[in-house]
């Protein structure tokens, strides 16, 4: 009878991992657009706080909405956390972590009153969308992208070395140049000069005033111009070199890879083969 | 005789519909010149009558003209219908809609006044262009580019995608770092200057004055540096295959294609093969 | 003794236009820097002239200047028609026409006054520099170069009409949005904004104040993110099929032609082989 | 028994070489790490006593800690000196001078006092990073980094010298448009409001307020946002081809080639091959 009492509960609890975890059910999208479209109302919300004219007229209307939220996620969390055989694991997983913090925010003001800080903890909340998103069609795309920006990583890393070195040196001789009495108050501040110059941005509430310090300026801009090509070429020759990988190799092409959304109830690991019953990693059966 | 009355409204209809439409004719080019013209004028017109110098001192000459631009489009628009067999199809199409709409502004003002939002109706005229320019020597050029823009899309999407992330949460950081009294009024325009920064545009409206928002800034714009790479090795990639996919496949090469200007009278459809004399859609004859 | 006299005249101008019109002996090499860097001089002096502290303190010194420079010109101006055998073909070419306009203000002074426009004028001899550059060992790369650009040129004059028309909307919009109290004054001031901020360039002169116009620059921006991507794309693509072409027919390669500085006495023309005797134009003897 | 002083001495010389200009042992490493945070720590030490408040208030401080930095870079460069054979092409060698140069500004100050002028030289210990990062995994990026950007020079200075070109000739023009009135002083301020546009840095310093201005301003932008296509489809191309170039000849790829950090003691020449015994410059044995 214990035994088959469990088995309910196992049963019940294996239901609410497969809404919960994956999106191959009815059901499991449900939850996953449901739970979206909350967290993008949760941070809409946090947004139009942060307006005064709003935040100051419709604070009580916030305060509720934001209390619905919170219910609705501790729910959420306490079932990740029942519905899985080892929760100490889900719980101290990076998504773990993220959807504790998501949650406790509103808990905290009773302890602490209401912290601005906690806003930007709120804002994380946008970090769970990535879960979600696991189910899209661009998982390939993404994939393929994050592949040509790691292989383009260290060469990138070599480049804005050299842009930070090229900033420091210049941002000095420039605080030099022009000193304080033209807003280059500081050697970092005139570095924070170089970089938007260099980036191209440009804010201009900092400028160079003396010919000379403007005859540098120039030659950081047109440096800049020619640097801007160095990352841009090395990430298109490095992209187009995968591009023709996967010609050469198509079962190495992402597109055909872990699109498929099952998650091991015991030990949370992911990519399962399509059609696999039991885990690659722990050898628990997988839901089907 | 009604057949022959009917025949000879037809042989009319044909006329009007093949230099409306098509622009294979000598009469064909020249209304197409001619409306081409016609529309920039009514544009020039729009823009220098916002213009408070010229709107106010030209008030009546501006009326003047929008008169004969709005009859003028009134003409065409009663023709373009009228020598078509299945009006409303035309009617209730995407350049038939457009060309309601760029007719009827001056008309609503008799019902509404002067509004200003009629101006921003008269600008929609500009779209009118690109049916036009389909006869362009452009036109390969311009569908391989879309074609590779098409393909990176969803790369591109995924791109844009993070950039929204990495704006939202800095933007909140900045916001809780640089605060109200540095122009970081709430959490929505603080996301707006990230984006502003990320993009390298860099309007300087808002900046950051704290060393720590500063130290921030520096790192998102060298972010957007090493982002702005992406997109571009992404459409340099595509656009390289696309050129190899063309050499090795001509037919391929939107250079061979439907540079036919061809209209089937009855059901509007497009691209039929040079020298074709029915319609590929619908099996009417086709103007020769 | 007529002949004889003809003759010596002849060789004479020979002499003469092999010094000022090619690079291949010792002499025309000094002229060619000779030149050069009287045109710098030149230039370097127009700029200076117009610091108003250097332009008003300095004002005699910079008339004789001027004068030494325009007699140098003059002499080079009248040097180069006498020296040649049409004279009204090179009077009348791109550079013959360049070379008199450059010659000329300070003459014109006479007529009428130091008028500000001549200083514009004075900075064409900027443009004389290009015909002096044939020498140097950039021909081949500026030739590739100028190759990938014009065949490129369809695409990108299709994707900048697309920036246009962008413009062109998100210009009127946004001056429905933010109004002339932001500084959208009219319409084309407006699209003057938008260009700005769709090249990323952001003076920040006009700045959206509004929420609304704020989130539309961040479409726009994002947009321009995207856009900037095409024309940097095709340009590396072109540029690259173009290398691979030269690969494959080695004598395509730019590197290998006309770096050969001869030209014709007799028409002008340039481009003549390595070796040759007899321009392949008009078949007069070439000097050797 | 001097022969085997001599050899005594030359061995703790041979040790000293093998520690400070070689990172293979133990030692040498922590040598270089220890040499890098001092380094680190000695720029920011000189930004932030640029910073007022802190300069001001903590003057005291930064003096101890710039003496004992000072006294750490005078016995490693003394070290430096004594430990090889011969000191003099050290000394003279680009980063011999670059340590005597890191050295020196404290001791300059008992004779010129606290110049401002010798921040910037103590900026320049940056510079020594260089050759400590020698050591890393980045070597081969890096090489292969500057290959690109060695061979797209020649192609990117024609294009640069393009940009001047068009910067000096718009910038006259615009002077002309502008005038001083609207913070066009002079030709070369409106040079150096050029490149700010062209290279889309766009400060917003000086920006065009007549009507004629800011339409040839918007064509300046779109010019230079062609142009900024130029740069990156040449690196993007060179890249490329370079990459390809490594697949062919896998030695000629830069992940294999001196790797190793051994450095003769004799005359300095470096890039031995892994497990060499004796410099392929001199012959003198290396350590092992």
């Amino acid at each position: 009878m214990g035994k088959n009492d469990k088995h309910i509960s196992s049963q019940w609890r294996r239901k609410i991992h497969e809404v919960i975890y994956e999106a191959d059910t009815p059901a499991g999208k449900i939850f996953d657009v449901t739970l979206l479209v909350v967290i993008i109302i949760s941070l809409i919300l946090v947004m139009l706080e942060s307006v005064p004219e709003l935040g100051n007229n419709y604070r009580e209307q916030f305060i509720i909405a934001e209390w619905v939220i919170t219910v609705f996620f501790t729910i959420e969390y306490i079932l990740r956390v029942i519905s899985i055989n080892k929760p100490f694991k889900y719980i101290f997983s990076f998504y773990g972590i993220i959807d504790f913090i998501s949650t406790i925010p509103l808990y905290l003001t009773f302890f602490f009153g209401g912290l601005n800080a906690l806003l930007a903890v709120r804002s994380l909340r946008l970090l769970r969308i990535f879960r979600i998103l696991k189910i899209t069609r661009y998982i390939g795309e993404a994939d393929k992208l994050s592949k040509a920006i790691r292989s383009s990583g260290p060469k990138i890393a070599v480049f804005l070395f050299a842009v930070m070195v090229v900033s420091i040196i210049f941002g000095t001789i420039m605080y030099l140049i022009e000193g304080p009495e033209h807003g280059f108050d500081s050697i970092p501040k005139s570095i924070y000069w170089c970089i938007v110059t260099l980036t191209t941005v440009g804010f201009g509430d900092i400028a160079p005033e003396t010919p000379l310090g403007q005859f540098l300026a120039a030659i950081i801009m047109i440096m800049g111009y020619g640097i801007i090509a160095v990352p841009t070429g090395i990430v298109s020759a490095e992209y187009s070199k995968s591009s023709n990988d996967d010609k050469v190799n198509p079962e190495n092409n992402a597109d055909y890879r872990h699109v498929n959304t099952q998650v091991c109830q015991n030990c949370l690991s992911k990519k399962h083969q399509d059609g696999a019953s039991f885990c690659h990693n722990c050898g628990a059966s997988l839901d089907d």
